[in-house]
Order: structure tokens, then C-alpha cells, then sequence
């Protein structure tokens, strides 16, 4: 659960660097050795165990924590399954559970061949919400969150909103490999480590997260705005309203320019569709496109 | 207007290459010497002129046209517009036009250093659908059509499900770049010409256009399959059944190891959000990721 009650385990000035031991998903219940047969047994109150929060001393709300993914490690070994009930097809009624051998090289072997890019990222990266009572982990939110982005890979940067004093980050979810969209409802679950910077960005007045992705991602250095919402639509439409908010005032577009802008040089992908009720879209444009604006942007959102 | 009953201007044989000369989506009413003023004005009935039909032999329902994309050339200016009422946002209340030097060169350039990477692709590629009546161009739908989707650069090979005897392929809406989603309503709008092999895959069977995109392309060859609904959440879900289709039956995994493949190594992607009243989503899977399977999977889909 996210509370801004929770104590923080450690208090660090902005520009630290920490790293983070995670549990997988369902705190160990699923190990190596599990079987299909154990996937019924699942206390889902266990979900989602986050490591954290870490206070981040200065961070107020209207700031955002610009967090450098530095290194992300996982266990040799990692789990997908199929879950009745969650999942965008609503199709499969039976239980099913995949383990994995990581061996850390580039790909992770399936079968007939089959294979999948070894490319390890958090599934879960969030602040406390400002909310009296806690909030579940499932649905992301302005708060980031279980926001299963797959292309924060060691090297991007994320842009969190701060909403309560001290940010109160944690992290959690280890997934080994990804697609967008997520759409099983698991990727391949992992424990891990994490290390990351967490700098502090005054008065950013961030509506959502924002980031940069990693140079050595499948589609380079990119900036992406997201949108968060219970309809896709709705979700385009917010990452597609952020990233014109972002062309005007950082790259002098008027607001139709920038739209154009985002038509012909953005690309919408769908990040999640299965942390009900919140899908997570992302709208990516790439470095080369921003020319110069590139620096005035990361200059002024990650300074 | 799609229509079965258009008399074809050219048959061919299957593996025939055809060239096509293409207008400008308005029919020239946007010109070189166009400014905003003009939008308002534009006679939106003569949209999408098609270049078409042309009717392969033996083509048959259930049958698809493989339609190997060779080239795509364009003129060397293009234009991009908000337009009221269109477009993915409703808050644009006054129409805009850009109009663009496309140098040919690899970039396209906006202003304050912003560009666009020159990627050209033709919007509407497709074939008649089955009705009596005839069929307006702006929505796709199984026939393919008004599809916007970007990938299908030169090198890369769409799979159209037969609908009537012949065929019946046209194509139109030259775009010089365009990012998933073509958020705006408009691309670089241009005229251009392209050169298509089109081949013949019998009983193929297919309930939605499929494609293989281009070894140039920004996420390298990929497969893709489609989903095209009046609900983003519906197409996603039509993409991923039909991904899963081809993981079991080409690939020989189960259905709920599809799933997982189709979770970790498949990327959701929203080709457009704009051509009322159905959405297109793809869900694109890399070459690498199939392994062995991929040259069954071509061979399978485009023999």
C-alpha cells in the first residue's frame, strides 16, 4: 500500500544515489519451484510488496523527484502466468504458470525457439499520494506507481509529482522482460535490485509522470508525456495535452504547431492495459526530433 | 468511395509490381501556395482520392493480397493542418496550416530546430469491402482502407483479407511522416507516388489486415497484428486474439503461452485515433523474438 504514514526507512538529500533489494510480486508465495496448481492458492493481499519510501529532504508538492535509473538487476530466474479474471482477454478461465531462466545475457529463451529481449525495469515507481487513508498499489496514478512502463530501463530518467512532503518514494515489481501494454497481466516476474539517483526538480508543476528513456531502448533516446485514466481515449488525449503543454513553453510552438508537432513526429503507445482501473498511454518523441530543444528540455525538467 | 462494382483500370497477375501516381488527400484543393484561410473552405466531399482500382487474377474471399510495399516517393513539399472538429482533441477551435520542404533528405525540418523523421508511407491502402453500397474512405475496417498506419514504409509487406472477387486494391493519402496515432488528423500530407508488388496467398483467412514492417524501420522488422474498433480497449483486445491466433497455430504454443509471449514480447501501439469512427491498434512483435518461427510465419503468411 502507498501512505504518507508510512515511516520513512531512510532520509537523503536530492542527488543521492540508493539501492533497493525487491521481492517479485507475491512476496516469495511463487518461487522456482512453483507449479500451475499454485497460482489458485495466491493471498492477493500480498501483492505487491514496495521497498521504501525513501524521504527526500526539500521535496515539497509541486516538485518532482527526477529519478536516474542507474543499474537494474534480477534473480536468475523469473515467472509469467495467466490469471483468470485479470488480464485484458477475458477469455481464459484457467490458470497457467511459466518459469523462466534468466541468464542474463541479451535474451530469455521460451520455447519452439521463441525468445524475448532481456531488458530489466521496475514495474512499480512511486511518491506517497497525498490521501488520508492508503491507497492501493494496482492502479497507477498521478502518483506514478504501478504504472508498468517498460522503457524505464537502466539509463532513463523518470519525472515523479510530489504530493506530500518529503516525496516518499519506493519501488517495487521487478520485471525481467515486458511488451506495452502488459497484457497478460504479468511480465516476467523477478526479484531484483535497484539503483537509482533521486534528484529534486523545484516547482515543476508536473500534472503526471514524465521521462526520458534509455539510450540503449529499442527506439533511442525519447521523451515521453503519459496520460492515466480509465479509458484509453481519455489517457491519449492527457499525454497528448501534456507533451503540447511541453512544445509551447519549452520549444516556443504555438499550441497548433505543437500539435502538429505530436501528430507527425509522436508516437502513442499503450504502456498498460491491466492495472484496472488505470491504463497508462505514453505519447514518445524522439531525441533527434527536439534538435536543439532536447537540451533546453532536459535542462528544464531535470535540472 | 470504396465500391465493389468500380471498374478496375489495370489486371494482373499475382506478382505483378504496379506504380502508382497518388493526389494529395484534399484532390489538390491544398496546394504549395495554400495558407490557413484555405482550410476553411475545403470541399471535404472530394477527400481520398484512390488510385484504383487494380484486380488480381484469382483473387477470391478468404484468399489475401500480399502487397510487398517497394518504394514510396513524394513530392517535394507536403502539408499538415488543425482542423476544428477533427483530430484528437476537442479544444482546437481555429483552423491551421504548415506547410513543409520535403528536402528528400532524411529529416524534414519544423522550426526552432525541431524536425520530423522523413519516413513516407501511403494512409490508405486496401481493397473493396463487400457492400452493395458504396463505402466512405475515412474509416478503415477489415478491408484495411484509411489504416494511417505508419510502419508500412518501403520494405515492408501488408496482408489485405479478400473481400470480393479480384480484389479490388487502391491506395491513396501519401504521408511523408507520421507518428503512431496521428494525433492532429493530419500527417505531412503530400502527393507521391508507389510501387507495390502485389502477391496471392491462398485460404489465408484472415479476419483483419496483418504486416510485416520494414528492416528500416525505427524498431527494426517486426510482425504486427491489427485490431480496428470504435473502442481503443476492443482493438487492443481483437490485436492481441489475433497475435495469439498466429503464436499457437504458426508457432505451436499453447493458447495461454501465447498470452505470456504476447505480455512480454509485444508491443501495443496506437496507429491512429483520428479516422472516425474506428481506431486502429497494433500489436508488433520483433523478428528477433520469434526465432526460428519467423521464417515459418512468412512463410506461412506470404508464400
Amino acid at each position: 500500500m502507498w501512505s504518507k504514514n508510512h515511516k520513512p526507512v531512510l532520509e537523503i538529500d536530492p542527488g543521492d544515489r540508493v539501492t533497493f533489494q525487491i521481492h517479485e510480486v507475491t512476496s516469495s508465495q511463487i518461487t522456482r519451484k512453483s507449479t500451475t496448481s499454485d497460482i489458485a492458492k495466491l493471498d492477493l493481499s500480498k501483492f505487491y510488496p514496495l521497498a521504501g519510501p525513501v524521504r527526500v529532504a526539500g521535496a515539497r508538492k509541486d516538485d518532482a523527484l527526477a529519478v536516474s535509473i542507474l543499474k537494474v538487476g534480477t534473480a536468475d530466474w523469473g515467472w509469467s502466468a495467466v490469471t483468470p479474471g485479470l488480464g485484458a482477454l477475458e477469455e481464459f478461465n484457467e490458470p497457467f504458470l511459466w518459469t523462466w531462466k534468466l541468464s542474463k545475457k541479451n535474451w530469455v529463451n521460451f520455447k519452439n525457439g521463441l525468445k524475448v529481449r532481456y531488458r530489466p525495469f521496475c514495474g512499480v515507481m512511486g511518491v506517497a499520494p497525498a490521501n488520508d487513508v492508503p491507497t492501493e498499489v494496482m492502479p497507477p496514478g498521478f502518483h506514478g506507481g504501478n504504472m508498468d512502463i517498460r522503457h524505464l530501463t537502466a539509463g532513463s530518467r523518470l519525472l515523479l509529482p510530489v504530493q506530500v512532503d518529503g516525496g516518499l518514494f519506493s519501488v517495487g515489481d521487478v520485471h525481467a522482460a515486458q511488451g506495452d501494454g502488459e497484457v497478460c497481466v504479468t511480465a516476467i516476474e523477478c526479484p531484483g535490485t535497484v539503483t537509482v539517483r533521486i534528484g529534486l526538480v523545484k516547482g515543476a508543476n508536473l500534472e503526471a509522470p514524465h521521462y526520458f528513456t534509455a539510450p540503449e531502448g529499442t527506439v533511442g533516446r525519447s521523451y515521453v508525456t503519459t496520460g492515466i485514466a480509465p479509458d484509453l481515449m481519455d489517457a491519449c488525449k492527457q499525454a497528448i495535452r501534456r507533451m503540447i503543454g511541453e512544445v509551447t513553453t519549452i520549444g516556443g510552438l504555438s499550441r497548433e504547431e505543437a500539435y502538429i508537432f505530436c501528430s507527425v513526429a509522436g508516437d502513442l503507445r499503450v504502456h498498460e492495459i491491466v492495472d484496472r482501473p488505470n491504463w497508462v498511454v505514453g505519447l514518445m518523441i524522439p531525441q533527434n526530433s527536439f534538435g536543439p530543444v532536447w537540451k533546453k528540455l532536459v535542462d528544464h525538467r531535470t535540472h
